[in-house]
C-alpha cells in the first residue's frame, strides 16, 4: 500500500495527465460521440473528477460544498446505485457542460483533494478509496486515448491528434517458441501493489504443457492472411464473428485503408504507410481468433500468458486471449457502489493481458484482467499465438 | 426580381444574420446532432457557404481558388446529383473541421461573392442562383433557431440561449368566425417577388364555403384538450398518430414541462411558466388533428387557407394544414441539381403555410409552402381551425 | 339500396366467395406471415366473419350464442375501440386456432346470419351493416389474392396458386391521348349503390385541362425505363423513393426474375416469361412517379382519373395517383367503431383508382378511393400516365 | 462403438421418436417461427432427414436418387460450407414443402438408410457419421419440446400439448451440502460410449475446496426471491442482465401467469397453479446469477459439477453453470463440414450441464456440455447452488 505522500503524488501526476492528453485536442473534439462505446473526451474529465467528489469529498468532507450539484449527475457512467444516470448513447448529444466548465470543476475537486490530503492523516479506507480513484482514472486515459483515436480516425479529414504518440513499437528480436511444462500454477495477484478486486484471490490452475510465441503477430503476418482469403473461410470463424464481419463489411483490420493498391493506417499521427514488421492492432478477438484457426494454432488462455509472460515482453497491445472473463474461484464483489466496478461485467466478454502504448504509466501488471466483447477493436488490441 | 444593389444588399444582410444568430453560443453548441432531423449548427454555417462556392463561384467564376478541396464536401446535403455526400445522421460526429475553420471559410467565400457582385454586370441566371442562395440561407436561419432550441431544451441543464428572442406574440383581440363563401379562387404566386418552384404555377381551385378562425388555438385551449384525456381517445387520432404517439409517450406538446403540478414551458429564454394566452407551439401534425377532431372541426386545406389569410394575422406560428404536399397542376422541376430543392420532398409530408417567430425577414409569403413530416415538433409550429 | 332479398344473395355469394378463394390452398398456407402487411389466409376468414359476429349479431339477436368467446377476438383487427387486438406482426405466430376450427366458426356464423336474415324485416340501420360487411369481406377477398401471391411467390420453390387466375389482360388497342378541357366537375358518389364513407359528399373541383393516356404502362415500357437505368437516377425519384430502392435493392418490379437473361414473372399459374404487352403490376408509387418523371409526364390526380374514367377501359389494376389519400371537403367520419374503418387512414397514403384482376365482383366503380403507403406492391397495382 | 445391430437400433427408434414427439400436433402447429430461435417443428423433421441424404446416402451410396433436389436445401440450417441455407429468421415463412410432403421425405430417407444399413457391411467412417446423426436428431428432439411448449405457450389461447407430458419431478429428499475436497481431477469424456467432439481431451484440472448442493432450486424457493425484490435490486445483476429483464420487462420466469393473485405455469399440460415444490424452470442464465447473488452463493462451474455429479441426482433440468462455453485444452475440431457442429459456437455462451425432462433417452451424460446463450430460456433449464 501506499504512503499517504506516495498517494499525494499519484494524485497529482494522474489528474494532471488526463489533462495533458486532451491538450492536443480542439474544443470539438472534447464533445463528440461517434458510437456507442467511445466516450466524448470531456465526459471522461468530468467523469473521473465527479468520482472523487462523489466518492471522497461528499462522503468524508463534512465541509465540503459540491462545485455544482445540479451538474454533476451528467458524469455518473454505470453506478447505477448512486442515482440518476445519462444513458450512454446520449453522452454526445451534451453540448453543455461546456469544456471549459469541466477544466473549473476539475481544477475545484483536485484543490479540495489535495487540501483534504495535505491537512489530514487519512486511515486505509480512505486511502484506499483515492488509490482507486486514480487507477480509475488511469483506465480514463488509456479510454481517453482510444476514443480520440476513433473520433479522429473517423472524421474523413483525418486529421492527425499530434506528432509524439508513438504507436508502433517494433519487436526486433526472433520469433520463438517458449514452452511451458505442465503443472499446477497459481494465478491472481500477490504482492502488496494495487490491484483491482477481479485479480484477487490467487487459486491454483492445472495448466497442460504448452508452446507460446515470444512475439506479437505483426501487420505483414495478417496481410498474409487477408491475401490468402482469411475473411472469406467461413470455417476459420465463429458463427458470430462470420456473421459480424459480413454485415459489418469488415475485411481487414480498424484504421486500415488501401490506397492506390497500398496498405495505409491511420495512426495518432496521420495516414501512413503500413509498417509490415509492426505488431498489429486494432484487431477483434473474432479476428484474432480465426487468424489462429488458420495457422492450425489457437490464442492462449489468460492463466496460460499469465504463467509464460515473464519469458516474453509485452505491453505495446492488449492481447486477446482465449478466456472469458469470469469471477476466479474465491472471487468477492465489494460493498457498496465500487461492487459494481468489475463483477457485473463477467458475462460475455473476453480477457484481454498485457498493456498497450496508450496505458497509463504503472497502470499494468502481470495479474491484470482487461476486458472487452469480442468484436471491439477501438482498443491498442492485438494477439499472439500457442501451439 | 432584385436589382443587382438590392440583392447585393440582401446578399451581405443574409451572411451577417446567420452569424447573429449563432452569436450567443458556446463553441460547444455548434457541433452536436442529437436527432436526425436536426443538424449541427457548424453544419447550417458551412453549408449555406457551401452552396454559394458550389453554384456560383465554381461555376461562374473562372479564376476562383477554392477554400479547401478536400473539406467543403462535408457541407453538402441532399444534393445527390453533386458528388458524395455526409449521411445526415452522422453530421454531429464530425469534430472536424472547427468551428473557426468554419468562420473562414465563411468569410473567404463572402468576399470572393461581393468581389463578383461589385466588378460584374451578372446576368439574368446568376442574379436567380444568387437570390436562390440567400432565400436557402434565410430557411437555415429559421432551422439554425429550431435546432438550436432542440440542443439546448433537450439538454438535461436546459440552458438558455438569449433574454431577446420573443417566442410568444399574444393573440389579444377577440376570437371571430371569417366566412369564406364557395367560388373559383387563384392558388399561387402571382407577384414579382422572389417566389420557390413549388409555389409557382397559378391555378385555378374550386372552394366551398367555410369559415376559418382569427386566431390560433392557445396553450389554455390545448391543456383543455390534455385534462380531457384527448391523448388517450384512440378515436381521435389517425392510426399512425395514434402509434407514434404511444411509441414516444407523448402526452403534451414539445418542450413542456410539468414542475410541481404546473405546466411550464422552455422556451429560447429559459424554462417559464407555461402562458395560457400564447399560441400553441411545436404540435405535431397528428396533434393538431386530433384537437380538431375533439373540438369536431377540422385544419384548412393549404388553398383555403391561402384564400382566407388576408383576413387573419398570421406569421408567429408556422400552421398546420390537412394538405398533403404535392406539385401544383402546372410544377415543373427546375433543371440540374437545384431541381433537388423542392420536388423530391412531395410525398408523405403535409404543408404548413404562414411563418413563425423564427422565420428570417422577408422569408415567407402568403404563397410559400413550407412542409414538414406529420410527426414533426421541433419547428414553432402551431395551427387554427376550420369549420 | 339493396332490398333484404339481394342482400341475402349478395351475403350468400360473399361468404362462398371467400371460402372458394381459399379452396385452392394446402393448409399450411394459412398459417404464415412473411411480412407485416401481409395476413395469413386463416386470419382473413375469420376476421371477416368476426366482424358479423361482433356488429350485427351481438348487437342485435338478443338470444346470439358466441362461437367461442375467448377466441373470436383473435380477430380483432384495427377496430381499437373494440376491445384488445392481437398485433399485427403477430398474426403469423398463431398455430390456432386451426384452420378447421374457422371453417367451423364461419358456418356457424354464416347460418345464423342467414336465419336472422330469412327470419326477420330489418330496418336499414341493420342493413346497412350487413352490406357493409359484405363489402368489408371483399375487401378481404382482394387482400386473400395478393397476400396468398405473396406468401406462394416468396417461397423458395414459387408454387402456384392454380392454373385459372387470369393476371393478365392485353390492352389490344392503339395508344391514345384522351382530351379533358378544363372545368368545374363533380367529384364524389351520386348513386343510390353502396359506397363507402370515404367516397361520399359531392363537391365541385376546378381541374385544368389535362391529356390522359388510354392505355396502363405495359412490362415492355417498363423493361425500357429499366435498360435506360431509370433505377440509378437519383434526380428521377423522391429522395424517400431513392433511400427505398437503395435499402432494399431494388431495381424492378415484384415478382421479376431474370433466368439465363430473359424477364420471368411469378403468376399465381407459377413462373412464366414476361410478357412485354401485359400491363406493368407490383409497382410502387415510387415506381410510377420516377418512370412518370422518366417520361416527362405525371400521373394523374384522383380527381382527373375520376373525371376522365368514362373514356378508357380500366379495372385490371390498381392505378396509382398523384393524390394523397385526404377526406373530402363534407367528410363525416361514421359514428362508432365502424368510424375506424377509412378516416384513420388518411395521412401518408397515396390514392388508387380503379380495380384489379382481383378485385372482388361489384366491389369498384368510378369513385371508389382505394389507398396505400406508397412504397407497397405487393397489390396489383399499375398506373397510367398523364400530360 | 455401437455394433452396426445396435446401430440400426438406434436408428430406427431415433427416427420413429422424433415422429410420435410430433404426433401430438395439428398440421398448423408444424408451420409457426414465433421468435427466431423457435423453428418449425416441420423444418426440425426435414432437416434431421436432410442430414442423412446429405451426409450418408449422397456421399456413401452411388445409386442413390435425391428425393427432391430443389427442396432439400431449404433443410440446411448452419451448416454454411454445405451450399445455401434458408436464412434462420425465414423459416417460419415458408409454407411449402407442407408437412405431408416431408413425411414422406422422411420415409424415403428412412427406407434408404435401412436399406443401406441392412445390406451392407460399414466401416467405422460411415457407421460414426450414422451415429452422429441419431444423436443430432435427438439433440432435434429436445428442440422439438421446448419449441412446441413456446409456439403452444405464446398463443393466447394456451392450448395444452398432451396429458402426458410430465415437466415437474419432485425432489422429495433433504437438502444437503456435498463438500468436495480441492485437488486435481479429471475432466472429459473417458468412456467408449458415444460423445460429441466438444466434450473429448480428457484433462486436468485443479478445483478448490467447495460445496454443492444436493438440490435443484424450487418454483418456491424462487417465490421468495421476487417478493424479495430481487428483480428490482440492480447490485444483483450483470450489467447486460439488468439491461434485459428491463427492456423485456421481466418480472418471473417464462411461462408463469398470475391469475387472480396466484401463480400458475403454462406446462406441456396446459396452465396449471404453480407447484411451490418442483424444481423452478425456464430461467435465464442472468436470473440464476441474480438469484445466487442474492444468496450469497454462486453457480457451480462446469468442472465442479462434472466431478459432484455422482454425489447427486439430475437430468430434469439443464443446470446453468458459471462456465462460459470454450474449447477444452486439446480440442481438435473435426474436418470438414461436421466441424462446424460445435467449436463455432464457443463464445458469449454458457454451458449447461445436466439434462431435463425433454432430453431423448441416451442423449446426456455426466460430460455431456449443453450451451446457451445467457438470456435464452425457452429450455427446460434450472440451477443448483455452491457456497
Amino acid at each position: 500500500m501506499l504512503s499517504q505522500q506516495e498517494l499525494i503524488q499519484l494524485f497529482k501526476e494522474t489528474r494532471s495527465d488526463s489533462e495533458k492528453i486532451c491538450s492536443f485536442l480542439e474544443t470539438e473534439d472534447y464533445v463528440v460521440q461517434p458510437v456507442e462505446n467511445v466516450s466524448p473526451p470531456k465526459w471522461h474529465l468530468g467523469h473521473t473528477t465527479w468520482f472523487f467528489e462523489e466518492f471522497v469529498l461528499k462522503k468524508y468532507v463534512d465541509t465540503h460544498k459540491l462545485y455544482d450539484e445540479n451538474t454533476a449527475y451528467v458524469f455518473n457512467s454505470y453506478y447505477e446505485s448512486v442515482g440518476e444516470k445519462v444513458i450512454r448513447t446520449n453522452r454526445g448529444n451534451l453540448s453543455r457542460p461546456t469544456v471549459a466548465w469541466i477544466y473549473k470543476f476539475r481544477k475545484y475537486v483536485t484543490e479540495q483533494m489535495l487540501k483534504f490530503l495535505n491537512n489530514n492523516e487519512l486511515d486505509k479506507e480512505i486511502l484506499g478509496v483515492i488509490e482507486i480513484g486514480c487507477h480509475h482514472e488511469k483506465q480514463h486515459q488509456e479510454l481517453l486515448y482510444a476514443d480520440i483515436k476513433y473520433i479522429l480516425g473517423n472524421n474523413p479529414l483525418l486529421p492527425k491528434y499530434n506528432d509524439e504518440f508513438k504507436e508502433n513499437i517494433i519487436q526486433d528480436f526472433q520469433q520463438e517458441w517458449i514452452n511451458i511444462p505442465e503443472g499446477v500454477n497459481e494465478i491472481g495477484h500477490k504482492t502488496e501493489g494495487f490491484s483491482y478486486d477481479n485479480e484477487k484471490g490467487v487459486h491454483k490452475k492445472y495448466i497442460e504443457n504448452f508452446n507460446i510465441s515470444n512475439k506479437l503477430i505483426t501487420n505483414g503476418e495478417f496481410i498474409e492472411f487477408i491475401e490468402d482469403d482469411g475473411y472469406k473461410d467461413v470455417l476459420l470463424w465463429h458463427a458470430e464473428g462470420w456473421d459480424w464481419i459480413n454485415e459489418n463489411e469488415i475485411s481487414s483490420p480498424a484504421y486500415w485503408h488501401t490506397i492506390e493498391n497500398e496498405w495505409h493506417q491511420y495512426t495518432l499521427n496521420g495516414l501512413e504507410k503500413l509498417n509490415p514488421k509492426a505488431p498489429a492492432t486494432h484487431i477483434s478477438y473474432y479476428e484474432a481468433f480465426a487468424f489462429a484457426q488458420w495457422k492450425g494454432m489457437r490464442l492462449p488462455t489468460e492463466e496460460e500468458w499469465e504463467t509464460a509472460q515473464k519469458h516474453f515482453d509485452w505491453g505495446s497491445r492488449w492481447e486477446w486471449t482465449e478466456s472469458a472473463y469470469s469471477p476466479y474461484p474465491n472471487y468477492k464483489k465489494p460493498e457498496g457502489a465500487l461492487g459494481e466496478y468489475n463483477g457485473k461485467f463477467m458475462v460475455n466478454q473476453k480477457v484481454l493481458r498485457g498493456g498497450s502504448v496508450a496505458t497509463s504509466r504503472d497502470h499494468t501488471r502481470p495479474t491484470y484482467r482487461n476486458f472487452f466483447h469480442p468484436q471491439l477493436r477501438w482498443q491498442f488490441t492485438g494477439f499472439r499465438l500457442v501451439k
